[in-house]
């Protein structure tokens, strides 16, 4: 039987699922493409901490990245993670027309097009649907199912840290910091878990769906940030008792004149598909012009599941190989910048939690406020009082973003305002 | 610019959502492949009836398939349904090296393995992704980026009428009867509903899923039917009471020797993201061995979103003419047989309604039939009392099929049944 060796760089979570899978699953791959797929190489830091693992008994562990190339692989995986050395691999790979399959969201949300365009060059493939939401099946299908469509928005649950923290704080009821701290002890927060709950992790992968959905070229510094750090149970309950759910949604929406990226956390009507992504689940929201409305549901991250997304492009791969068509698949190409829509125009209804004197006359100062701004007020509830203090829950219509800007401002220097203590978007349930 | 050809076998809701199609975005497919598509012909029964259609202006329409073919297509696009004559057109397509994109379940549930032979013999593309869910990416996905996986089990709901009746009975608390006139009336039900309510084009999209999924021949004669016509507004009612939302489902599940295949009707915990898919939508919730849990979501049927996946094969196609790569692709290759599943022996939870005679020792005769046939039960309410008759609802343990069949003969015999009203299956929430 044909063989394909494949060289694996890095040897973390995700390394350690691809060799369980073709370990495991090595019939079922076999059966598919009629040649087997071998591990000959793997590159990793210190040699000596992976000499002796069961599964690389028959591999080479080196922990230089010259012999992998020698050895002349017809696959390289790439799941070391990071930007150096990784960049450096993946183009000297390509340039010695090495197939490439990367995890690689880092690399791929700053340099995808420059990646692609060396690939194709060098008519070998490069593909990388594990870089966004594990084991879910979302570029591909958004490049090549939906090519007939213009889409029209893109919303994901595509962190799955944020998700697991949020999850837990509407189930169990725990303030953030103690969800944050479960999922630490879980190993699904790291340390320091900024890259996660900050949202800059969303806006990477963000990043890599908008420039295939939109095909354009896409970065991480197109992505307006917002994470969940300030978000609080009793934003979280009194989501709830309106018959929500707050995620972490990174959106890319197209507007007249631009297309608006950001990640923010928002209220989810507890109706919508995305309200019941739970946990370390992921999803992505797709709306087309002509498909309507489509969801990518599953796994965002793990070793197996990861390595599933890695594997389902190696085995692509292969066939290209065997069919003798690498380099002829392509996404990512765009260099193409779109405009940008400003987010300050964009509209949304928002929720409020005001912390204001409890004493006659506030509201009409408040009320005034929004006024003002020209934001028009749905609901306004008073949650509690604690002392002498009220807690105001207010849900406006739909509003630009810069009214909600000036709102903030107005409402901060009022004289009853004890402190607005947080502003949330509310995503509306649509036509569905 | 260089064109495409293409002619299109029927001019139904499909045919003119492709069409629609090719008018509206254009520009973003010509963007994509650097080409142009062309309807050229249209073949239609009665010609006379689209002759002054604005959008078939420039475009021959015609009854003769061989006025089709004689002009020579690049790709013919099947929509017409049906078997005969569009399995004949589709051979005879394909062997004047036409490459051939069609949405026709009933044929591809038949004679995919056939059809994909000729196709691969005469180098060129055969590929029907809207012949299951409409406008949802399901089949290639399965096929290629879950390719690393053995699947372990698909569950689906496929069928759009019985979806949309069962969603109104929960949502509305309407009879059976009255959300099936409803779905009639807008559309979503035929004047004989028959094919949709028994579950019959539920086991055809299952047939075309378990062919790819599980690699193998399966047919629509290997897939076992209930459908959802006992199902009444009071089985509705307790399941939502204990939280559950009814479904009818397409199964196919591996077991230890084997795959069985089903369409039933069953409870759905509300927390699992199949009971959130509602009205006309659709869902397939695929388990792999390495993935674990994805699930596909989107719009089952309707003119432009069957249209989009079409497109999005007609799309790749063009690209395989462009890159001379026409016949490389191939799934629902599989000649094979597997061994098929007893359904008898098949375990679930059930649900059972029961109209007894309200008197003392009656739950103790219906609990010894129960025992009598190793069936544990979970849980005993009485829901109501009409006159001198109590309606019971058992809940039971996992139970092999075969034993829920002999209980069903034990409890219609008892003296004090008056009624085995209903029985149906109920979905654990497993792990999640």
């Amino acid at each position: 039987m044909r063989e394909i060796n494949i060289a694996l760089l890095g040897f973390g979570t995700v390394g350690r699922g691809v060799a369980e899978v073709i370990r495991r699953n090595s019939k079922i791959i076999e059966d598919q493409i009629d040649c087997k797929l071998r591990i000959t190489h793997v590159l990793v830091r210190n040699t000596e901490k992976y000499r002796d693992l069961d599964i690389l008994k028959d591999v080479v562990v080196t922990d230089d990245f010259n012999c992998v190339i020698d050895a002349a692989p017809e696959i390289i995986i790439e799941v070391m993670g990071g930007i150096h050395p990784a960049k450096e691999y993946i183009f000297e790979a390509l340039n010695h027309r090495i197939n490439v399959v990367s995890a690689n969201k880092d690399l791929v949300a700053l340099f995808g097009p420059e990646i692609m365009h060396t690939a194709t060059e060098n008519k070998v493939n490069f593909s990388c649907e594990a870089s966004v939401a594990g084991g879910i099946p979302i570029l591909k299908p958004l490049h090549d199912s939906l090519a007939a469509n213009q889409i029209e928005s893109i919303i994901g649950i595509v962190n799955g840290t944020t998700n697991f923290i949020l999850s837990d704080m509407d189930d169990s009821g725990v303030s953030y910091s103690d969800a944050l701290r479960v999922a630490q002890k879980k190993g699904y927060a790291e340390a320091d878990p900024t890259n996660d709950v900050c949202g800059y992790d969303a806006a990477r992968k963000l990043a890599i769906l908008a420039s295939i959905g939109f095909r354009a070229n896409v970065t991480f510094d197109d992505v307006l940030v917002e994470g969940i750090e300030k978000i609080s149970q009793k934003d979280i309950q009194y989501a709830s008792e309106m018959n929500y759910t707050i995620k972490l949604l990174a959106v890319a929406m197209r507007q007249e004149n631009g297309i608006a990226l950001n990640v923010y956390p928002a209220f989810v009507p507890r109706s919508h598909p995305l309200a019941s992504v739970k946990g370390s689940y992921n999803a992505i929201y797709v709306t087309g012009n002509i498909v309507e409305d489509v969801m990518f549901y599953g796994r965002g991250a793990g070793s197996l599941p990861t390595a599933s997304a890695v594997m389902g492009d190696v085995i692509s791969t292969a066939k290209h190989i065997l069919n003798h068509s690498t380099g002829t698949e392509m996404m990512l190409t765009e260099t193409k910048r779109i405009p940008f829509y400003s987010s300050l125009k964009l509209k949304n209804a928002y929720y409020f939690r005001l912390l204001v004197d409890d004493m006659t006359g506030v509201l009409s100062q408040i009320a005034a406020a929004y006024a003002d701004n020209n934001i028009s007020i749905r609901e306004v509830v008073q949650k509690s009082r604690i002392e002498d203090a009220a807690e105001l829950m207010i849900i406006t219509e739909e509003t630009p973003r810069e009214n909600i800007i000036h709102v903030e401002k107005a409402l901060q220097v009022l004289p009853c305002m004890r402190q607005v203590a947080n502003i949330i978007r509310v995503m509306d349930d649509g036509k569905r």
